[in-house]
């Protein structure tokens, strides 16, 4: 049975239409591979990878990128060269903080493999951090994880919840995970889609919010437990990590611009970005490409006020990604018998009944 | 009578309290001066000059700061002084765009006149466009209105609506303007104080949240017409200027982090940075401070983990700063016999009530 | 009789071509005006505005540009939202620090007199501070003068030395100014041009280098006095702005890259960011173009690798172009009866001769 | 017999005098260690790992530090925390661009070895790329050698040339490798010490300077052969990593600028940033320390004038350490046959005895 997501549980945020998919594999050439670690011989681990593939072929066309960190308590390797060039050369991956390292290197590995005609690569790799259902001290994540996460990926729909780099996560005191959404414009604002993929692991229960209704406030750990570690106050241990793609053609600098629009569908969920944080947010286009070694390459740039409705889009698909993850998480018990619990469908609904438009 | 605020209403945004007086001036030492512009002849002007004071004494004693810009269609100056060396050398001054410049010299000039002895000044002067209501192109705004502003600035309650830089300000397609909150933490979290003052113009009406409440749904433009400018996608012309002020002992690079929390507290309200809006932030902190031509001064830096409060607090004073200078503000015409309606206080206290908790 | 310029000493620095001219302006369609200001009644003052166009149309079609600030102890307006979109949209002035405003606001002016449809301006004007000859306290720039130097701007031979912004200025101890030179790199590197404009007021003379030659060890304050104020070690005063103009096709994120290099040759000839110091560096490209409200446009974007001869041409531009400041500028008298000595020429050369190659 | 360094061969760069070692470890508290791994079965490999510990106890209390990349075609990670908090809690490794990601997590796993009471670790690791002289593709660097680096690392002199990071490293065409200098204050200017570590990979020949002789057409590729892949235009594929500290107490936006200084010294000796260049600098400040979890922190902050020395020593030493670099580098040959010279010693004394002061 598939998991279930936001809008089958009746609630709709937003004001833009979602993608067929409402994944960020809604644009096309997009693929996602995970793979999911749950085990708890020899050591309990509850980790992954997952990877994103911006275009099959991106390490030879480049795409236009760029990021932000919000709250930069994270890692996200590459960013230096996103930040000179804005341009990604490689695939995507998010893990577990200890693990940026080897899933970083895999990503070379795996070029080479491929005999890619680079002498090096700056490859992007992103964490949060699963060390409270997970003995991450123990590195259960191998090189091998990752080259199965990135041989693995496929568009269409992509895993929810408990998967991949989203294995371990906890967000806003409940199961958090792997989530994803998308906008597609209307022809008149330029058509264009906009998907969104992020790895939540971040935020208190009090400050959760579900559209206009404060659910957080409705749903306390009176009624669902909270892990204990964030039950005292400033002990927020989280993170977010958002990838965002589109269609539009953007430049470098636009990529950029976009990628901080995440923080706008963070903060409507809850999130304002908490020391503890590492809230990295990446965005790129595959609607221009640089060949490698390219000596020119024509670019296409959308116009600045065509912007606004792909940043709207990109606020939108974020926040519902972070809530499809939540929702198609589940329960889990983890390291040191520690338990973490979704957030329950039914007093969701229940919750945002209660804040219901009335006349 | 004093103009409403948004308390005055029976809403309540956020989960910290308020300071005494819930404006920037809770913050020790911070004052705030306008000059208002509002005449027909020779040209329509609707415009002025906010001037904020981090401290009595800042043109001898600096103090940290920092700024974020979330979308940069926009200007402040003295951002390359800040980025450098994160101290704050004068007053703060908030204007129309046009006026930028005339009003930054004029903090130099009212440091010459005061005799400073320094060879140079850097000043910070934001802006927001107040085109719409104003005859910008006539350039309304003086030097001597900036003067005044900063030499009359005072302690205590904070004008707010259709005053100073915010006279001829439009957000969310309302009347908007000057603004201004505060939160103080609770002594376990710290008790520090963080003051937010807004000029606020930016933003469509059908984004527009109060507490959630997606109010800007409810108050159409079928009820309160909105300004012929915005009716159509893609051509908002807004931006909004906030300074936040914090008695923490902050470093410079922490005043950086602060600042960036107004993104979530804006995002509450409804903006998330569409293409045409300047939306600058900064923070200064008055828990430290750098005598002018120290070789050496000891500084206090707040934790790590005690920021966290102070991140939300910095988020709930924006949001309610914004929502103040919409209280406040009052219908106004302007140029070539243009209207922008205030925001209808009953209307705004029915649609709340709509989306009210209920069991 | 015109100035002299670096090369006339018999002194090339360097190993690319330069241009037609050796200035900015071998960049097609970039024109430089400038304003002189020198008076001694009602008060002493040695100052004025530089103007450059980046192209007759840039209020028009804008261009791609971005900006490196090496150290920030000083101000350039408009760099936010070179920040943000990467686009410049009007012409850019350089001043005396204390009429950064009063110009900043006159290119709104000039925009409002033709009749741009924009509806706001964020333009860039930069700034040295020449407080040292002229009574910078008195404000005597007007903006007039800035006009002027807007309205007088061509192409051709630039004017260097004790002009425009640069008149009141002091360069490693010897009277500075404004300077230009360029780079043309051969056709198998691309044929592309680059072209410096510098306003040079930074520096102590025990650094100056002469491609190399440590001149300021040569012409000691033994033998040409230096300013008072700068004998004292950690008292230098001064900034260095640098406009790099190119004809190659850019996108904005690479002119960013190659406004950094301006920091090469900046050190080639003695300045490394001394605390005082506003090293503030821009760069355009006249490649590419987006119009006003375009939608979508195409854009050439140059290979990453081809960047590597244009980098070079930065820095050497920016070195060759301190050089002539200093060699065009005369010894000059000002406020408080101050003389800042012109480096001699005939001193130079024979300290250059002492570090000749010999076999 | 002890490596030769730039002044054993009777050159002395710079104004300022240099530390008792003339190392990076004259800043109190600062050791290093190398890991070297030349061997040619079953691949050839010519590198390894060089680690820093700003403190033995960089673990528990966190030391003000920051970053810029002057070209970031390379990668350095935690750079996204040090932009945030600007301090830095646990040691550096510099490695071969492959093996940033194990060298990472070696660090990580050095920590949980010690059992540091932290949920998560964000180390910095940087990298050059070692490809040309061995076989990279086979990722030779192991955890383990990360380990014995980090374990190895003492104070007093440092090994320089084909050590560590450094081993297989190319420098302007000549051999390349780690290299240090220092620079101690006179009193009158702090008494403050600086010190730069750096592994130096960058470069073209004809660009190659000696103070002021321009030694890199001198000894050309006719008296010395060059590595093929860098004799044609634009295809330099270097890169130099500068690691700065200093015992002056600076806070973390003052380690930013000072490690910005770096780029004057890498100018001085003739690196302008090519297109392939990550030439990314890091300074942290062993003045200050910050506990772990200290809910308050005392720190001093060095005045504003004070740093102009500080930054002048920093230009120097990295200068200085780059030439050490490449005097200690012996002739290797490597992958695939290939050699890499060393500079010739008495060809580089006749070179700049060529360009000598003469009356």
């Amino acid at each position: 049975m598939p998991k279930a997501r936001l809008r089958d549980l009746g609630i709709t945020l937003g004001q833009l239409p979602a993608g067929p998919l409402n994944a960020i594999t809604d644009v096309a050439g997009v693929t996602v591979g995970v793979s999911t670690i749950i085990r708890d011989q020899p050591h309990v681990a509850r980790s992954g990878v997952t990877a994103i593939w911006p275009s099959p072929d991106v390490f030879h066309d480049f795409l236009p990128a760029g990021f932000h960190s919000f709250n930069g308590n994270g890692e996200m390797t590459g960013t230096i060269w996103l930040a000179e060039q804005g341009l990604i050369a490689s695939p995507i991956c998010i893990t577990n903080t200890h693990a940026v390292g080897v899933v970083r290197d895999a990503i070379v590995e795996l070029a080479a493999k491929r005999k890619i005609e680079m002498a090096w690569h700056l490859p992007v790799t992103a964490e949060t951090w699963d060390g409270w259902l997970s003995d991450a001290e123990h590195f259960p994540v191998t090189s091998a994880d990752a080259i199965a996460a990135l041989e693995g990926a496929k568009g269409g729909v992509v895993p929810e919840g408990n998967v991949g780099g989203g294995t371990g996560m906890v967000c806003h005191e409940f199961k958090g995970g792997t989530g994803t959404a998308s906008r597609r414009l209307p022809a008149q604002l330029g058509g264009w889609t906009v998907g969104a993929l992020v790895q939540a692991n971040y935020g208190i229960r009090n400050m959760l919010r579900c559209g206009h209704a404060p659910v957080g406030l409705e749903i306390t750990d009176a009624v669902v437990p909270v892990p204990e570690r964030v039950t005292k106050p400033k002990t927020d241990q989280g993170s977010i990590i958002v990838i965002l793609a589109t269609d539009a053609p953007l430049i470098p600098i636009q990529c950029q611009r976009l990628a901080r629009r995440a923080t706008t569908g963070l903060a409507w969920v809850g999130g304002f970005g908490s020391n503890s944080s590492g809230d990295i947010f990446l965005a790129f286009s595959t609607g221009n490409a640089v060949p490698m070694k390219s000596p020119m390459t024509n670019l296409r740039m959308l116009g600045m006020d065509e912007c606004t409705p792909l940043f709207q889009a990109a606020a939108e698909a974020t926040e519902e990604a972070i809530w499809n993850a939540m929702i198609a998480a589940e329960t889990m018990t983890g390291w040191q018998g520690r338990t973490v619990h979704a957030i329950p469908h039914d007093l969701l609904k229940q919750a945002c009944a209660r804040y219901a438009r009335r006349d």
